[in-house]
């Protein structure tokens, strides 16, 4: 065999592509057989899988085999119908058909001379996106801005983040980086202390604002105006606002209209993060949610949570492109070419953190395609729809509580402690959560809000129907009596 | 068609992707007949597609079409067998299929819960890794360190410039940062200096020491005390060493050995991007490059270059986890569970940058079973022998020189300016690439040397074979005839 090796022979790859797309087909068509969540132990693949790689060839039936027994059951099935943990993260057909061509080509795209369609397409798709969402004209790319696919949220706020910085120091020194102050709310994604700890940002000038049930935990005007004020007299730097749109715990949207005009006002860089629900605003009547998007710098929302395009796909769009290119350009030599020399064209190698980049618009414009935005809509209003349906049901038992407002496809709820005793009650709702989630049946998750203890149902998944949601209240109650019973 | 969405059918996807695995096969099996940099004018997408998405859906066959017509115009092939410029991005067919199962699968493994199977598959086939590289006990799974997946090398120099800070800081008190010196040299990829940006690492103090033809462009052992105690008398802090087996220009190797002693010397991190060359080094006659990486706190090599694994792979291993856990981690309660509070389990979310992760070990795994360790030895030794065979070729025409020794598969090389003029000759070498790129028969990139302007030939594309080799030296042949031809 030495030396016959073709690793990449068409015909190989037509005979293996074909026998993987079955395979991955049947998971398809079994997916509601698999414990969503994976009920194995730490540990459980080592004792499974030899010490060392095989030093001759295996047949592609003995790995599949493999995936079958020893794979799957650690896998967790965000797929699976009765997913309803953290937020989704949507796969589809168009988006797997992106994915599979993206490989097929893989080509890396730092430069636009590296392959001109995948930085062409990604401009192209991210302004039909920007137009869907009406987001304001100089997030465009026909102005001083324009979108770019990010891999993830974290990695959206930190480029943004890192862009304000440098410009922020620019004019006050680089000695004044421990003067620098960034605002958020106690909601905001942990993405943004990342962040502020990668660019180096003082932990003690990450202001993460208290909010409370009162607002229903949307940052508030008045206590950052405050906070600013504070800082400001204390000799520190207010250079970042971070807002968000649908917040990781309970999908709250703080009022960017009133937050944007304060960042206006002291010259701070404003980042809207509406990584989860910015999906839910292509809808004409969810648009209002990102009314004062006009006022932020750089806009964020995630197509690979609730928009049918496979992890990862990020879409970020700025203002001023100029900024994060200031702050993430390096030029070698050996990437020096006669177009990003000429300056040309966008080479998004300088928009993010890593140099290379895959070819992912090509999902997204599958996606956008294959669909269609009024599929899309329905597709997001039937979410939309399934989430207050669920709401219903959790408001018709009495033993439980609806605990924030429903804004989009995420509802928080929890058992009430039959006590009144909050401590019982947190115990409570951490022992529903863990039975439920030990049945196999569903997956949900938690957040913490006010002390409470909190469960999340999450709907999002695509292939969750009505049925789901309905078998997925049953496990949620039944659970619910068994503990109840045996208090 | 509204609210009939059926995204994710699970025979749609397979009517579907077989579709797409027969349009990806004919595309390997044409890639020869497409030019292999592509030859379109900046903006030239734009005009050939609208200019908003489409309200309904559109049929796959109209989309294929688009991709074949629009699309691939505009692709660079780096799959193309006649592809030899910067350093090879490998596909391969077991990398396809690791990255469709991937994307069939869709699961996010930011902890070990949201699948088992992600992380610990991906600690297994990095143990893999680093027995086939004899890497140090000390960077495997089993003790204090391990290996992870990284999307790019750029993000692997990230994160250990960010724990070696991080590590200092907490020594030195964190207003030292503007103290902190990192080193490397002339040669060092310019990641390393991007990284420093992030961190807010001052540029003033990213030492890029000289290198020259002397010691055939690696970092000198001398030069570099010189600098460190320069640096020290000056009340500096030298705390972070990158040294390169393969370097970007000319696949120089610094000398791990020596440089690791200096490090260990003064306490900084040593880290050793072996992004291009560390594939070579499953080859027990190629090991010795890597000969010192006992020496460093980290190792790094990119899957995804020369080892058939589908971008996005960069392997990275550390010797301490907790050194990168101390300046990475978060833990909002949204993301407690069970086996991360019980510290029963690793958390890759808290080794990286970003929070989400794809199941990237598959593609890994896939290789590794699929074809074995004696077929990827074979696999890198072929392509050594192709630069081989290409290094003869050059010096058996006077009109050309081979300008650095040749120790993988990179040939540096440049046509001699008759005149001895070297302005004149750099232009010529720069005019020789342009035409010989734009026959569209070959793609080739350059580098600058001592002020040299250089000529890069990299063997390592997938399919690329001993009569790509000699039509590729026809080619530059034919061009150089007509340049000097011309004069």
């Amino acid at each position: 065999m030495e030396g016959e090796l073709r690793p990449m022979d068409a015909e190989q790859l037509r005979e293996y592509g074909h026998q993987m797309v079955d395979f991955i087909a049947d998971y398809y068509k079994t997916i509601e057989n698999f414990p969503v969540l994976s009920q194995v132990e730490p540990g459980y693949l080592h004792k499974l899988l030899p010490d060392s790689a095989p030093n001759q060839p295996e047949a592609l039936q003995n790995v599949l085999d493999d995936v079958r027994v020893k794979i799957l059951p650690g896998v967790t099935h965000w797929q699976s119908p009765n997913y309803f943990a953290y937020y989704p993260s949507n796969s589809s057909v168009a988006g797997f058909l992106g994915e599979m061509l993206s490989a097929g080509i893989n080509m890396i795209g730092f430069s636009w001379i590296t392959s001109p369609a995948a930085t062409e397409l990604e401009m192209i798709v991210l302004d039909w996106l920007g137009k869907m969402l009406k987001l304001p004209e100089e997030f465009l790319s026909s102005g001083q801005g324009g979108g770019v696919i990010q891999g993830t949220a974290s990695e959206a706020v930190l480029v943004v983040l890192l862009a304000a910085r440098d410009k922020v120091l620019t004019r006050v020194g680089k000695d004044s980086l421990k003067k620098l102050v960034v605002y958020g709310s106690d909601q905001t994604h942990s993405a943004l202390q990342k962040a502020c700890q990668i660019a180096g940002v003082h932990l003690d000038n990450c202001r993460l604002l208290k909010t409370d049930s009162s607002k229903n935990y949307a940052l508030s005007p008045d206590i950052l105006c405050d906070a600013i004020s504070q800082d400001m007299s204390n000799g520190l730097i207010p250079f970042f606002l971070c807002a968000t749109v649908g917040t990781t715990s309970s999908a709250t949207v703080d009022p960017l209209l009133a937050l944007g005009k304060i960042a206006k006002k002291y010259g701070m860089w404003f980042h809207v993060d509406a990584a989860y629900a910015g999906s839910a605003c292509i809808c004409p009547e969810y648009r209002c949610y990102i009314d004062g998007v006009e006022e932020a710098d750089s806009f964020n929302m995630n197509a690979h949570k609730w928009f049918l395009t496979n992890f990862d796909c990020s879409a970020l769009w700025v203002k001023d492109r100029n900024a994060l290119i200031q702050s993430l350009s390096t030029n070698p030599e050996f990437l020096k070419n006669k177009a990003s020399q000429a300056n040309m064209v966008v080479d998004y190698k300088d928009w993010q953190i890593p140099l290379g980049r895959r070819f992912r618009s090509l999902k997204l414009w599958m996606v956008l395609r294959l669909y269609g935005v009024a599929n899309l809509q329905s597709y997001i209003r039937n979410h939309i729809n399934l989430a207050k349906y669920f709401e219903g049901l959790v408001a018709g038992d009495s033993r439980f509580e609806v605990v924030a407002p429903r804004l989009f496809s995420l509802v928080c709820f929890r058992l009430l402690p039959p006590d009144n005793d909050e401590n019982h009650g947190n115990k409570l709702n951490h022992d529903l959560l863990d039975a439920a989630n030990s049945t196999g049946k569903i997956f949900i998750s938690h957040t913490v809000l006010s002390g409470k203890y909190i469960l999340r149902f999450a709907v999002g998944a695509p292939l969750t129907e009505e049925r789901h949601v309905t078998a997925a209240w049953k496990v949620l109650q039944d659970e619910a009596s068994a503990l109840l019973g045996s208090l």
